[in-house]
C-alpha cells in the first residue's frame, strides 16, 4: 500500500523536525511537496529529505501538488487561513500550535473545521503523544487515583536559550509567556480533568533577565486556576531552567498522585561523579518530546487511513487559547479573571 | 555542669515528643517539672519520664518549680498568657507554634517578649532545624542558586489520620487548612526569601471528604502569593496525601533550584518488588521531623547557655499568622486579598 | 528510493517483533518473504504484516524469493548453517544471538563471514543499540570516568515469567543461565572495557524453584571475572525478579562511575500512593529494548545502503559465547576456568 | 540516675567521634577518665569534652578511675590485651572493629569475653545501627522479600581521601583492602543472611595509584563469596569512589529485593542545576553514620543499664576476620580459597 501523500508548509526548527520525522520514521505518510518563502528551506528539503516538489505559495502546493494531507508548521498568526483553504480544497490537516492568535478567527476556523467532518484535522498538542503523559493519562482514567484534586504543570525552558530569546523578544513578540509556553500545559489540564476552567490569577517576574520586561515578556510566571468543579490548577511558566528543558506534570488525586517527569531524565543513565550523583536532563524540546513528534504524525496518518477522529480537536484550541490570554490578562492588570460561560 | 532545669505543659501528642526527647536525647536539659489537666499524662510523666513533680495549674508550676525554662505544648488559645506569664516571672520559654490564635494577642505578647531581651524565647518553627532544611538554607545563602524567584511549599498530612480527623473537625476548629498547616510552609517562604508577602488568592476542595466543608475546615488547598518584591510562593495544603506525610519545599532561583523531600523518603532503603521500585515514605510529622524537634531544644538549651538569641522570634510568629489569615479570607470570600503593610 | 527487500526465517515471540519493527517502523527495510513451519505463523505474516511470500524452507526462500537481506530469528542450532546458506548465496544476513551452539560451528562461519566483507553481517546484540547505553559508551569513551575499573552487569528476568519457563527447562535445554542471560551482559562487558576475560569463577542457586537444578538450569547465579589488564567484571545473570525485567550495567572508572537502569523505569511516571512513591517497571525484554529493536535494523539497513560494516561483528559473537561456556564450566565444576589465549 | 562512667582509650579521628558524642548525645553515659599517648589528645579531651582525668597508661586508667566501662578505640594491634585487661578488671567493653589483627589472638579474646558473660561486650559494627539498616533487618527478617539468594555490598572510601591514603600506605600496614575496608560488609553479609561463608575468590586493580600495590595495598577490590546454604555474596571494596562515601548493599531474595543506600544521598535536598539533577553525596563515614555510632553506644549504655546482651558479639569479630583473610589469601594467591569448618 502507497504511503499517503502530504505537503508540508514551514520548515523552521520544528517544522524540519516534523519533515525529517514523517520522511525518516513513518511508513505511511510521504511528503512529496514543502512551501516556504525560505530558498534554502527549500532546497533542504529536496537534497536531504528527498521532497521532489517546492513551493513559494501556500495555496498553489494546495492546488497543485498531488497530496492528501498538510501539514502546517508556518507561523502561528497564518494557521488559520491555511486551515481554511486546505480544508475547503480537501485536504486532511495537521496543525502546530497554537490554533490561531484571537479568539475570533480560532471560532471561525473550528467552524469551518466542523463543517467537514470526513476531513481529519489534528492540532499538534504532541504531550498527549508522549509515552509517560499517556500512561499517566490510563491511570488517571482507570480512577487508580481517584479523582483529581490538583493538577500542577511546569512549562520552563532552558536558561541556554535564554539570551537568544531576549534578542527574538526585542524585534517580535511572542504572545508573551503564558501564551507562548503555558499554553501546552493549560491543555493538559483540560485532557487530565475534563474540566474547564472558571477563574485564574497569574503574577510573575523578571529577574535574571529585567529588560524582558520591557518587551512585554517574562521569565518567570505562576498562574493558579479554579475549575468549573472546584479542582485547582497551577501552573509554573519560565524560560529559565539551568538543568534543562523542565516539563512536569503533578496529577493529585483523592487516592494517590502521580508526577510525569519529575525529574527531566534524559536517558536511563545515573552518573557518580565529583558533582554528586545526577539524572543528566532533556536539553530542549525536540529531545524531550522526540518520539511523541513521531507519534502523533503517525496517528494522523492512522486517522486519515482509518477514518477515525483525532483526540485533539479544534475545541481544544479554541479553550486552551481563551484560557491562556485570561492568564495573560490576569498577570497584566493584577485583577483576578473569570473566564465567562459559553 | 548541671543541665538547665525545665519545666512543660501540655503532654498530648507532641507534648509527649517534647518530653521524650529532652529527657532522653538532650544532654543540657532537663524537665523537672511538669503539668497537665489529665492525671494519666502526668503519671506518665513521672514513671515513664522520670519528671518528679506534676502541677495541674500552669501558674503553680512556674511559680513554686525550681525551674530556669519553659517549654509550652498546651492548647493553641492558651499560648500567649502562659507566654506573658513566664516571661513575667522570668523564666525561658519554648513555644510551640503557633505563638497565638489572634492578631491582637499576638501583638501584645511579641511585645511582652520583646521588652525582655535577656530572656530566651523561641517559637516551634522545627523545620528550621531540620539537616535537609539546613542544607538548602546554607545553598541559597550561598548564592549558588541566584536570586529566588519562586518558593513552592507542599504540606499535606497523611490519609491514614484524615478519618480521625474528620472526627476532630466535628467537635472543634483547628482554624482551617491555612492556620493549621499551612503555617509552617509559610515561615519557610519568609525564611528562604526574607521578604514579606504582599497578596494572596487561596482556593480549595474536599472531594474526599465532603463534610469538612460543613465544619469549616478544606481537604485540599492552594494559594498563589505576591510577595513583595514580586517572587512567587505557591502553597498546597491538604490532608490526603495517601503515600504518607507528604512536606515537600522547592526553592527556585535564577541559578538553579533546590527541592527538599522532592520525595518524603523514609530512610535509604530502595524496595524492588512486584509493587514496582519504591521508596517507603515518612508516616508522619513525628517520624519526619524527629531529629529536628531533638535539634530546636538542643538549640534552646544553646541559647540559653549562652546568652544568644534563637533565629525563630515572635516577630516570625506573628507575620506568619498574618499570612495564614489572609490566605483563610481569600479561600473564605474567593477574592484577592492583600496584606497591609505596617 | 525503493526500502531494501528482506526475508526473515523464524516467527516465534522475537521473531514476530522484528517483522513488525521492520514492516511499521523502519522506513528503509521491507519484508517481502518470511519462513516458518508453522503455517499459523506464515498466515498471520501475510494477513497481519503484509508479507506476501511464505515458505517453509528457508534454503527455498534465498533461492527465490527476490530479497537482498536475511534476518535470521529461528532456533539457535540453526543459526550457522542458515547464515552460511544466505552468505554464499550472496545476501547481508542480520542474525539473533547466538551466532551458534558450538564453538567449532561459531568458528567456521566466522571465517565464512570474514571471507566475503562486501556483505553486511550483523549480530543482534540489541543493547549497544539502546539510547542509554550509546550514551554511557559515549562517557566512557570521552575519558570522563577515566579507565575502566569495574563493570557490574545484571540480567535478570522477570518472576512472571518463571513458572513457563520452568516447563520450557524441562523439556528443552536453554544452554543453561550463562549461555540464555549472561551472552548480552558480557558482550557489554567487551564492549565497554575494550579488553577479553582471563579468568572467571562462577556460582548459583535455585531457592525459589529447586526443580529448575534437575534440568540443568539456574535461577539466580553470579560470575567473577578478571580481564586481561586485570580490570574487574561482576555478573549476575537471573530469572525471579519480581519488579520486573531487571537489565542494570554499571561502568566504574578511575574518575567517575556510570550506571545503566540502575533501576528499570517504565518511563518517566512516578506514582505516589498507598504503596510508597515507586517508578513502574520494564515488564519485559521486548518492552525494554523495544526501540533497540527497531535502531538496530535502521543500523543494518543503513549499512547495507551506505556499504558501512557494523559494529557487532561475528567475533564478539565468538568471544562472548567463549565467555558464557567458560562461565558454564566453572559453574559446573566449582572451579576457577582461565580462557585460553588464542 | 546518674549515666554510666567511663573511660576512653585512643582519641584519634574516630576516638573523638565516640568521645564527642558521649559528650553530647548520649544521656546515660559520662565519660569521666580519658587514655591517650599524645598529650595534646588529653588536653583537647579535658577542655573541649569536659573529660577531667587524662592518663598515659591504660592499665593505670582502668585501675584508677573510677569507671564502669571502657571504650576502646585504640590501634588495632592492642585491642585483645586491652579487652582482656578491662574485662579481667570486672568493667563492660565496647571496642572498635577489629576485634584484633590475628585469629589465634581473636580465639582467646573470645574466650575471655565468654567466660564473663555477665559483663557486657560489644564490637563497633556500627551499621547494623543505622537506621536505614535496621530497617532493611526488619523487612528481610519478616520474610517479606523471600529467602536470601545473593547480598551484594560495596565499600568504597570516597577519592578525597585518596591522596593521603597513598602516604599513610607507605609507612604502615593498614592489613590491606579486604581487612580493612570489607570487614563491615562481611559482617553485613552474616547478619543478612544467618549463614557462614564457604569458599571466596578475590581480584583487584590498581589504575589510580598503582604505587598501591608496591604497599601491598589495592585501590578496587571485588570477591565473591558462596556461602554455606549456596547463597551468593559479592563484594566490591575500593578507596576511589569520586562522588563521596559509597556504601551500598543490596539483599536479593526470592520474592524480592532491597537496596540500602543505593546511591548514598547527604540528605533530602535534590539540587538542580547546570550540572544536572543531582543529590549531594555523603563525603565520608562520619558522616554518613553519624547516627549509627551515637544508637551503637546509646544501646551498649542498656546493655549495661538493663542487663541485656548486645546483638554483636565477639564470635562476630572472630567469623568476619576469617572471612577477611580469606580473601585477603585468595587475593594474593589468584586461587579459589575455601573457608575450614570448625
Amino acid at each position: 500500500m502507497e504511503p499517503i501523500k502530504a505537503g508540508i508548509v514551514g520548515l523552521g526548527r520544528l517544522g524540519k523536525v516534523h519533515a525529517s520525522n514523517v520522511q525518516n520514521y513513518i511508513k505511511d505518510l510521504e511528503l512529496v511537496a514543502a512551501c516556504s518563502v525560505v530558498p534554502e528551506e527549500l532546497k533542504f528539503a529536496k537534497e536531504s529529505l528527498g521532497i521532489q516538489k517546492g513551493y513559494e505559495s501556500f495555496e498553489k502546493m494546495v492546488d497543485e501538488a498531488e497530496i492528501d494531507a498538510v501539514i502546517i508548521v508556518s507561523p502561528s498568526s497564518l494557521h488559520t487561513k491555511q486551515i481554511e483553504y486546505a480544508f475547503a480544497a480537501g485536504k486532511h490537516v495537521f496543525c502546530e500550535k497554537p490554533l490561531g492568535v484571537s479568539l475570533p478567527e480560532i471560532e471561525q476556523v473550528k467552524k469551518v473545521i466542523e463543517a467537514r467532518p470526513e476531513q481529519v484535522f489534528m492540532l499538534g498538542f504532541m504531550r498527549r503523544f508522549d509515552e509517560s503523559y499517556r500512561y499517566a493519562k490510563e491511570i488517571v482514567e482507570s480512577g487508580e487515583i481517584g479523582k483529581v484534586t490538583l493538577v500542577r504543570c511546569y512549562g520552563i525552558d532552558p536558561s541556554s536559550g535564554l539570551e537568544s530569546f531576549v534578542k527574538f523578544a526585542k524585534n517580535s513578540s511572542s504572545g508573551g509567556l503564558f501564551i507562548d509556553m503555558a499554553i501546552h500545559d493549560i491543555d493538559l489540564v483540560r485532557w487530565f480533568t475534563g474540566e474547564e476552567v472558571k477563574q485564574v490569577w497569574a503574577i510573575g517576574n523578571n529577574f535574571a533577565y529585567p529588560e524582558l520586561a520591557e518587551y512585554g515578556d517574562t521569565e518567570t510566571g505562576a498562574a493558579l486556576m479554579k475549575l468549573k468543579n472546584d479542582a485547582i490548577a497551577i501552573l509554573v511558566s519560565g524560560r529559565n531552567a539551568n538543568h534543562g528543558y523542565h516539563v512536569e506534570t503533578e496529577i493529585m488525586g483523592t487516592k494517590g498522585m502521580l508526577r510525569v517527569a519529575q525529574e527531566p531524565e534524559k536517558n536511563l543513565v545515573t552518573i557518580f561523579d565529583d558533582k554528586g550523583v545526577r539524572r543528566p536532563c532533556s536539553e530542549h524540546f525536540p529531545e524531550r518530546f522526540k518520539q511523541a513528534f513521531i507519534n502523533e504524525l503517525t496517528e494522523f496518518a492512522r486517522c486519515i487511513r482509518e477514518g477515525d477522529k483525532p483526540d485533539v480537536t479544534a475545541k481544544d484550541g479554541l479553550e486552551s487559547t481563551k484560557i491562556a490570554l485570561a492568564c495573560t490578562k490576569s498577570f497584566e492588570t493584577g485583577e483576578l479573571v473569570a473566564l465567562e460561560d459559553e
